[in-house]
């Protein structure tokens, strides 16, 4: 804690002073060895670390190959009871930058959950905010809160915080899907509060639809009985149906020379909150980007971070200046202010959750967009 | 303007004082004399009528017969034209407590409004919000701000505040629908603003869907082109499809045993802005009902006006005591606290609309239910 | 109810048709005549009173002089006595175009209240929104659901909708002020409430400042006894003195050459609610404007009406057009979208409250401000 | 990054499964060996550090002493210039449990800032939002956007987010203060933005309120210069008079029995934006709280940290169960979800700010209250 020398970062310009005497860095370095013993340390030998000019995330920007995330985690099924203790079979993407934590970016959970046949993911509950999106398989079902959500490609699906939640496949084949939680920040923050529920689900029905969907999935319609606004949105399944068919007809509607895409050739929603029309939950936000073939995007910076996952087909990425071939399954992480662009030749659907609603709601939110 | 009597209302405690002399009273009518000269008027003689206990609302509960509405707006068809100057040929419900205003209730105006094969009703805005419920007919398309909408049976159409709109009949056939506004209340609060158009429609395509809709309404999905919060809904059309889904799921998940519906064997939905999860317009509220057969309501006082068009099936209201059987088509008003409850036997379909927003914007709302 | 003649506005085209043959006129008049017995009304005769192109409020500007108000005041102190069932001895500005109702415009009621020596206007509540402004005396103390607020001169007093309040003289002198209230907004939207409470006040404590100003009347500062935000403001008087540093500091400030007063030589403050920011009251607003000598206001409309009173000083409004000097007390009301300039040689201090929460708050605000 | 234990925490059940033969065991090793090239981590192995039952801060509770932090802020004062590229001379409180870090919590920068006579600190200008309060002295001035803000004992002062801001001493003696920011806060979320500004002050005029203050600074009073929203206070200095006189009006009300405190012999306000009524700053509230002499707190555990600074007198602090005396000038560190009590025989004044309002605008709240 005894820090000797001066970190400054280059963008910062030198502090112009005499050099000190052989007497004066003698004094200097008692002084500095006082304030280590008293738990204190001085902001000008860490200013240049602590307050650069613009973002230095320690996170990278990575690419994890859905053909090297499934084999893994189809090993782990064999190896690795699911239940009570380890109460998932989840595997987190490690950004190389965090120093070995399970973080994706410093906020953000991402992992491969993989459940295999007639298997159980025993019910709890906690205050981290969780979603899960397939990417491929179906037959396994979440009960959330009692209700049992059936998971299918392109689903988005919500368990937000403090709602109790478990899986079980009702098939004779594994399934896998992407988790993604606010685990990293809500450790960060110290808001961590868990509470274990019942060893099985609490419903094991198999409905194609949740009452969840059938009370509240209807567009500009919201039930009577629930007009209390809610910090989490009530629908806990957005299908993919409703997701493609709102993509696919801003792209329509473009072609007919309608305002309707974000730039040419990009369509996209946000997953909503019908209660506010916010985000879906309050530290993460959730979208889908459709890149009609030959579409690029714009070069976009944000302050807060991002992963996606390739839903379907193919494109190059390029994250901070380096560019990806992508595709299906594939997941990416872009840390903060990295800049970010998709191209695509044959058509790209991507799947992104991020923390801006966390910056947004704290007022530390920027963007910077430079169009060719 | 020379108030010469008490008018305090029975419900006030009698003023207590010796009464004037002749001398006093003399003077006191010349004092009186003086205020009415002066452009004044003591609170003492008129606080019974304007601060009752509760409210007296000048409007009454009153019925109109869809069989008395339809043939006076088929012969309007044939006696007036629909054009610039006149506008619409819309007849509104003139309540008979409101001494020949064409308002239904103090705030709302509520129409039949008929459209003749192949008329146009001219493109203009204005700062009145408007909505358009179907209850029979199509072949209609109203144009908003250049987004044609295909008018159909359950169907609710926004033409909010400032938006451009007109409308044109495609086929031989006639078609009548209902317009509710906020005229009377922006007449009253002297905020009127309106603007002519084009003599017809900006766009005369026929489409099935509009734009908005195929940007908007998707369940819990949000253009990343539309996320500005809009003070008024950016759905032009709440499709019967969804509405009557809506209603049907309530019901099945009471027969589940869920929680879903407001009260036994009542369903209910709000129409609502997909921005913000709040009314579809600043000044109307808009909700469908559905009883199923055997089902009765609470009975209810608002402090607000409503009025109710019966889309289907047949029962029995009562408006402030008096019963009235109705059925489709027919419309009636609920005034400020005048209690309401509405009973069926064959099952019920119930439009409405009301005012609700004004008090609950403005701090004055109050509901009291009493539950058999 | 049987409209026969077209009363279309002069400011909308004429509706182009053939003249009616005799034969047609005479089945027209049957049409409204039946249309009258049903309690129908067609838009095409009235759409040109109904939705003009811009506000034309039947309310007028119009001047009360304080040297007619308070002698009319002062004789009904004599003749009329103030209690129970009268409740106020309160006198209502009455605006020559309102048809003889006691309003000030079609939402706001304005009185000066008169109080003699000793005398107890007894206690009540109401849902109505209530302030007292005092342009001169004191010694009279309004008591706020127990909590007695002393009156004097520059003081804004609120008490709020369904707040118990009594008002008592202390002194041997009369007292004047100014009441505020939305009576004539709550009167049409039929939302009024009303209860009596004790005859006299609940507590005769006269201490200088009241306790919710002791609790809440410092800048920048919530108790956390009050960490719930209140549709009201929880204070109960803004005393003059604060007003008055916060106008001559926005001078002061403009003389440095500081960005601080709305235009030159004119400081404005806003009274408002310490646990929003927001407006006093959800219906009405109220400001204070100090206009250096030689400064003049730019000419405004606003789609909404307001009240002012002189507080100080004299000058020369213009209200739609014409000039009318104005001096301490004096009162005056510009309807909406009526142009309203104010001038001044001396200096004007001016008090003004108004109903612009309602249409802002509805999505009816407009303004439109013309500099010389 | 190859886990091979489970670090499952003593509070969850355990993990029922037959232990692994060694054949299993290595092949399991294997696994994990491919994860940790694979930069994946497995969630079973570390879910009983991530997702607790309850809170499990790093940071510990901790006590600073007034009587060691200055002494080693004069000799920095001797032997360390202030200006560019170091920027400020203050030194943070490092708290023992987060490794070395200068943070006092997770979230939050504590530090003590000295400045010598007549130096000066010059200006910049961070997406970080920074306060000061001052234990003791005055002379210096901080310039907020060019608005010089003088600095004295009891003062809280603002230099929101991305204003520029610099700081001179006018006196021959030095001055030191406490600085609070969301350094950390902003460090981990990688939003940090940094510019530098002038090497001296923009204004070196020494007023004794700031341009702010005059403009803002007055009780439910808001300039209509100033009506549009800040998400940051825009008073510069809360002066201690006003939260002196505020303090002693809660414990006077309470002492006439009237609801005004927090709890008995309790006062407390929080310092807010008057355009909100909410926290001053997005991600830092702060408050003060006075406890007349014998009163003690309720035992309070909170989602959130907080750092506290004795202002005045001086008591018992309990820490996570553990006994601090603390006096004036001594600041101390509860993090979150450890429980705080105070005690005190002679009177205590504290200053308090804390990470609340990240916690609270995030859905992450939650407080657990304890009395006795």
């Amino acid at each position: 804690m005894t820090p000797t020398s001066n970190s400054t970062a280059p963008d910062r310009p030198a502090n112009v002073m005499t050099p000190p005497t052989a007497a004066e860095a003698a004094e200097l370095d008692a002084l500095y060895a006082r304030m280590g013993a008293e738990n204190m340390i001085p902001l000008w030998t860490e200013i240049g670390d602590l307050m650069p000019q613009t973002p230095r995330p320690a996170a990278v920007p990575h690419v994890w190959r859905w053909s090297t995330l499934l084999p893994i985690a189809e090993d782990a099924g064999r190896l690795v009871p699911v239940g009570r203790g380890g109460e998932r079979r989840a595997i987190a993407l490690a950004n190389p930058g965090l120093g070995g934590r399970p973080y994706a970016t410093p906020t953000l959970w991402a992992a491969i959950q993989y459940l295999g046949g007639h298997e159980v993911a025993p019910e709890h509950r906690h205050s981290q905010n969780a979603f899960r999106f397939v990417v491929e398989g179906e037959g396994v079902w979440t009960v959330v809160n009692g209700d049992p959500v059936a998971m299918r490609r392109g689903d988005f699906l919500l368990t937000p915080g403090w709602n109790f939640h478990g899986h079980h496949n009702e098939t004779d084949a594994p399934m896998a899907w992407i988790d993604g939680l606010d685990i990293p920040f809500v450790h960060y923050t110290d808001t961590t509060f868990f509470e274990f529920g019942i060893d099985r689900v609490t419903d094991e029905a198999t409905p194609p639809v949740s009452r969840s969907e059938r009370l509240w999935a209807h567009p500009g319609l919201r039930p009577l009985s629930g007009l209390d606004d809610t910090v989490n949105s009530p629908i806990a399944a957005y299908r993919w149906e409703h997701t493609d068919a709102a993509l696919a007809e801003q792209l329509a509607l473009e072609d007919e020379g309608q305002p309707a895409t974000v730039e040419l050739g990009h369509a996209a929603v946000r997953f909503v909150n019908p209660t506010t029309g916010g985000d879906v939950m309050p530290t993460i936000r959730a979208e889908f980007h459709r890149l009609r073939p030959g579409a690029s995007t714009a070069t976009t910076r944000e302050a807060a971070s991002s992963v996606y996952q390739v839903f379907d087909g193919e494109g190059t990425v390029s994250l901070g200046g380096t560019e990806h071939r992508v595709g299906t399954g594939d997941m990416f992480v872009v840390p903060s202010w990295v800049p970010f662009t998709a191209q695509t030749d044959a058509g790209l659907d991507l799947f992104r959750f991020g923390d801006q609603p966390i910056s947004e709601r704290l007022g530390l939110a920027r963007t910077h967009v430079q169009r060719p």
